[in-house]
């Protein structure tokens, strides 16, 4: 009954009409606010802080610096992979931003005041901004120990010894990579950066907590992760989980940047000390340096044989974590072993280096690290097919991973839906007659139109847990209890619409609660585009669990088999006897005998899964499915200002089955625009760990008029076995590509290659500057026979 | 590890500290108040109300009346048993206190002050107050037609037709009354009446409502039932339960007068009307006319024989169910049919009648009706045995019922201790011994000794239904999710005991979420008390649910069958098998691969029942189980003041198995001593329908100085077969025997025989100067042969 539709998310009129209320606008009585300072220097020991003056001014209750917090009884260091971020700075700051003293007072205005008159002496050390400065020997040390949590235990054989920047070296090790190169005829190598980035919900962090009656410390924080947040404040605070709340109401956005704990252990630690409310907001120049998108450095070496075969890769990425390693060292192994990119090659060597630099800490952002990588790989395939005269889609159809091939990790591919992709590319952007086409650039009209395709895969979060109820009321309604945050991507429209489905109700009789650790179940955190899959099966499972219930007790009253039975139209009806049927509500009251009472359904949901070998990174069962996803652009540049507009952008995603196909078009939309601002101008600007353009003002973001002149998006659906009614998810699968679809269709339009993100007018120009320098070599692959023989 | 030990309740510390939140405090953003006018007359119409002067006062937003309301799209009539109570009054009023209009204003002051300003024209009726008058043929009728809710299917057929007082005619008919009565030797014919009392919860009754974002209706309420307020309201505003959420956070004591709707609706269509919170609080002296305690008239005719059997008993039982019907006429079918009290007779018949009159509502009260009946039997059973020589003790265990004897429904009794509590008297009171010894009152003393006895039985409720989940989380603690409200019964404590018992946790790591009706699955209501059995049997199987889970993990990773598997101390142990055993943290880390997660367990208990015939009242199966308890007293009243003192007082009751010994104590002596008050003073006092006592000054509770000198409580333990680790419950049975057990100290005392409640100083001043008076003959009873003859 509600599968398949496309119903209207059901928090879009409360959202429209100003009635949602977001933890920003939340108050409590006797509620106090934070202001924090933070460190200005990038590198150092704290060597005082005179907090006097602060704490004289009218209104300011407490000023609280890193020695205040040693003298409580918590543990100090928290983080998803290593816990190496202090709840307040102690001895060491690492980044510019670096929270250094927290001032808490009755307003923020006063809070904000009392910072300035906070005086810190730093001694300072040398930093290290660049990741491929600091995997060297001799860098300055950005963290004296690595110190992994509990739930990264499978990685412990990745750390290096302490006394490098270097925090993970992840390895992959497919097939013999020397002999690889050996086979091959022609090898490419070639090095891609990409700059920081920042998130930029229109939300920024802000966290309530206090302590309840019970002495249990109850948080409300606009974040992605409230399960997580529990354990890990649990931790901070060492209470028992069940004296931790944690509640996210509607969340306005988060990408990545609200993953984890980010100010919600200071925030409860504050409101401890204070035993009251205390309220923690950042503003948005606080959020540019609370977490960024990983820089990165990505070499890539190619051999291929003369029929077009690609036979080794090499791939050495090296992920700028920043001062802290956040989820770094996770996105360095998992989305690592993806560098080689969806292609079926024998033999592969990965290499993925997980830094400490002193910038600011980075972390998930959406795609989890994928666009970095796929950037780099799809940027070469072109490089490679046009070196070597193949058309680029056809180059990438002969030997893209589909159905039964073998990845990199060992494992199987299954439900991975590349062929249609590709042959929707091929359609949608009429592929084939467009590059049969001699181009003929008019002279005249410095405006030349290329264009280009890219495709990338990710394996989704696994291992992962999402545990879920169901229980269906009297009156033939339900509800369903799920830690899953809607933070505007429409999981509470599209979870209510399979518990719906699975229980034969119209969806707006299903109501999806929201994330409270008191109430809904654990769930593992809403990000990876996991929640479709894991949530909805836990769901679909805890409805099931419902129904199997009801169908107990209608077999019994008449006398039928459950497998004679069938749920649909909020009625039980027995196959082929039309007169023996029983409307929900009445077989609850002939349960209960009267009409009242609930049938409750529970699941929790985990993933099969095998731990990779830590030497190889092999696998039999890495990830329990593989996101497939694809972009097509044309554009025009503009010769004389080396301006690109997208003219058209197609976004194709194979998302298994679209639960609500306009929310899965909405969500490829949405993932694909987003990426044109990183593809064309987005990039944080640091001057001595100073970020220099940290404010809405200064970092551009694309606004409508950046978006492409027509857009197209495109679903594929290649059933998963094992997902909710055949669903994976869609998250991110339209932000894989984005990036090289255009500098591959820029390439095809005036044949320069650039290998630096983002593609602004300023490098445009001069790349075709050089490019007319050297005409006779427009690019600096080495293409060369003579390279494999230096080998 | 956390069975029968008497842990501290969970919530105390808060509570004695301040820290706990009760809805009367509780304030949102934009907040409005209500203040109810009410009826003035006991009975009429309203021919208009003049709201133009209430509405021009600056502050206030609305004055709303039936005229206003019928214009909603509402079901306008709720309640429990019949649907007779509008949200506000509409054509009629019935008693004096019945809500006409309702103030919406800025603030409580401005509400109270437009009240005044209210005009109401009424076209005065001929009231009826008297239960015996109102059953007569040509009484005022004070509802035309009878509305049963949809809960109440099951007794349409005791529904007189419309134009009657008479609601509901409960009738029991057990063997052959007449038959029964030529079999006796003696006939014995009473009739004993109680008055109305109230409740006086210290917190008043006080409801929160506010649409959301999603314009669902919020109800915070100081209310026992949140499952039932759901659904009512739900029914009321016409929506579907999900779109109704009702929460109870801390609840300042119940008694029974916070069951089921009683300002909810009315709040909920208020915030409905101005779209803004609303919040509606009684006053103190508008609980006094929100719900009472039934007012009865009991007639026994009991017919006995030469050696002592009871062979045959008539009881015709007249509840005044006041102006509408609450829960009365379940009273009057639930509680009738034990009013043959708990003894073995053979031939019984019982008439059982709801009736309407121009009073304050009456309602449950703690006890459920049991106490007024209680009254009655108790007093007639030393009626008996004083006028035929036999020890009352004696008399009562030759024919109290006991494991495999009938009850007047047909029942076999099982689990049932009054032989245990019938021996305790005996040993604590040093029965025989004082009985043996001749009193000889000293008439120099005024203040003459008694001793006596009572006791009584009550059915659980039944059918009934709780819902319970448990949830384990991956630090080893848990949480139960239970709509049981704590209202200071202790639920909180020993329902997190039961969890904790079969998860092998201690119970400081149990947490017990407060009801919330988007959270906490259905339960029908805190009281009775059910809730030990009912959400107790729920909690357990829920953690067996979440332990059956865990043992299904370990017995595959130890490859031994669940059998021989243990959970306790936090751990699972192989029996025999020392070295293998896990902690449950480990046993959650293996199963997720991380150490995170949740194991989910659930369970909807109800119980079984066999809805009795309508015209005899036999079932093999009526409820589940049965309650016993008894009193014994020793008094000292004073002759020339008539006031009685307590001595001694020794309150017993069969809980089946104590989970807090502690708290079962606590709750026999809180059920015996609140008795006392309505033993000795308690009385609601009417003028031509006006309550003229309806406050806390004139309206006197006990105070210490009115407890007994001596109390003892005493639990018996008759395990149940089905209860949680065999208990029952304990909230009520104190009070059953705790009147006439004084009353027959009294006669004990002084030889006078009083069978109207309250035992006042005045009514004892009397009935010994009307002893006096008539030497011969002191008591009123018809205990004649010749009575006999006359039938």
């Amino acid at each position: 009954m509600a599968l398949g539709k496309s119903i209207r998310r059901v928090e879009a009129k409360a959202k429209v009409t100003g009635k949602v209320d977001y933890v920003m606008n939340m108050t409590m009585p006797e509620m106090l606010h934070v202001k924090l300072l933070r460190s200005t220097i990038p590198h150092g020991k704290i060597k005082n802080i005179d907090k006097r003056a602060a704490e004289e001014i009218e209104g300011v209750i407490k000023v609280v610096t890193g020695e205040d917090l040693q003298k409580l009884d918590i543990n100090y260091y928290y983080g998803p992979a290593f816990r190496d971020q202090p709840v307040i700075a102690i001895d060491k700051v690492r980044y510019v931003g670096d929270p250094v003293a927290a001032v808490i007072a009755e307003s923020v205005e006063i809070a904000a005041k009392a910072v300035n008159y906070i005086e810190v002496e730093y001694e300072e050390f040398e930093p290290v901004f660049q990741v491929l400065d600091a995997m060297k020997e001799d860098a300055p040390i950005v963290h004296d120990t690595i110190r992994p949590a509990g739930s990264f235990a499978d990685l412990k054989s990745l750390l290096p010894k302490s006394g490098s920047n270097i925090c993970l070296h992840y390895k992959l090790r497919h097939g013999d990579i020397e002999k690889g190169f050996e086979e091959a005829d022609h090898i490419f190598e070639d090095t891609f950066t990409t700059p920081a980035a920042v998130h930029l919900p229109m939300e920024q962090h802000v966290a309530l907590a206090y302590l309840d009656a019970e002495e249990r410390m109850n948080i409300w924080t606009a974040n992605q992760s409230p399960s997580f947040v529990r354990s890990e404040v649990s931790h901070v605070l060492k209470l028992p989980e069940s004296k931790v709340r944690v509640r996210v109401p509607y969340l306005g956005g988060g990408f990545g940047t609200k993953l984890y704990v980010k100010i919600e252990a200071l925030t409860a630690v504050l409101a401890l000390i204070v035993k009251k409310p205390v309220k923690l907001a950042l503003t948005m120049d606080e959020v540019f340096i609370t977490l960024t998108k990983h820089a990165t450095v990505f070499t890539l070496k190619t051999g291929v044989t003369n029929d077009g075969k690609i036979v080794a890769r090499k791939c050495t990425v090296a992920w700028d974590t920043g001062a802290y390693a956040d989820i770094g060292p996770r996105i360095t192994q998992k989305s690592g072993f993806t560098a080689a990119g969806p292609y079926d090659i024998p033999h592969v060597q990965i290499d993925s280096y997980c830094v400490y630099t002193n910038n600011a800490p980075a972390g998930a952002f959406r795609g989890f690290g994928i666009p970095q990588l796929v950037w780099a790989y799809e940027s070469q395939m072109d490089i490679i097919a046009d070196k070597m005269g193949w058309d680029p889609l056809e180059f990438r159809k002969s030997q893209v991973l589909i159905e039964g091939k073998e990845h990199a990790t060992g494992q199987i591919m299954n439900s991975i839906g590349f062929g249609e992709i590709l042959e929707k590319i091929d359609d949608r952007l009429d592929w084939k007659t467009y590059r049969s086409t001699a181009k003929q650039p008019d002279q005249q009209n410095p405006r030349i139109r290329g264009r280009g395709m890219a495709i990338g895969l990710k394996a989704v979060l696994t291992p992962s847990i999402s545990g879920a109820v169901v229980t269906l009321f009297a009156d033939g309604s339900a509800s369903v209890y799920s830690s899953t945050v809607d933070m505007g991507q429409g999981s509470d429209t599209i979870l209510g619409q399979i518990a719906a489905e699975v229980l034969g109700l119209p969806s707006d009789k299903v109501r999806v609660v929201h994330p409270d650790t008191d109430v809904t179940p654990y769930d593992t955190i809403t990000a990876a585009s996991r929640s479709t899959f894991y949530m909805g099966n836990a769901i679909q499972k805890a409805a099931e669990d419902v129904k199997r219930q009801l169908f107990e007790f209608v077999s019994e009253y008449y006398e039928v088999s459950s497998e004679e039975l069938e749920l649909k139209d909020e009625a039980i009806f027995v196959r082929n006897e039309p007169d023996k049927k029983l409307a929900i509500t009445e077989v609850i009251k002939k349960i209960f005998k009267m009409p009242a009472g609930s049938i409750i359904g529970r699941y929790v949901f985990e993933s099969h899964y095998q731990s990779p070998d830590p030497e190889t990174g092999q696998s039999d069962d890495v990830a329990i499915f593989w996101f497939a996803g694809g972009t097509a652009v044309e554009i025009e540049v503009d010769r004389e200002t080396g301006k690109i507009d997208i003219l058209n952008m197609v976004s194709l995603g194979d998302v298994g089955k679209a639960i609500n196909p306009f929310q899965v078009h909405q969500q490829l939309y949405g993932a694909a625009i987003m990426q044109i601002g990183q593809a064309l101008f987005e990039e944080c600007k640091y001057d001595h760990g100073q970020m220099i353009n940290a404010s809405m003002a200064d970092y551009k973001v694309p606004t409508f008029k950046d978006l492409p002149a027509r857009s197209e998006t495109i679903i594929v659906e290649d059933p998963h076995p094992e997902g909710p009614f055949g669903a994976k998810g869609v998250g991110e699968t339209a932000s894989f590509g984005v990036q090289p679809a255009i500098a591959n269709a820029l390439h095809d339009a005036l044949g320069v290659r650039i290998k630096d993100m983002p593609l602004t007018p300023e490098r445009v120009l001069a790349a075709i500057k050089e490019a007319e320098e050297s005409s006779n070599s427009r690019q600096k692959v080495s293409v060369t026979n003579e390279a494999k023989g230096e080998r």
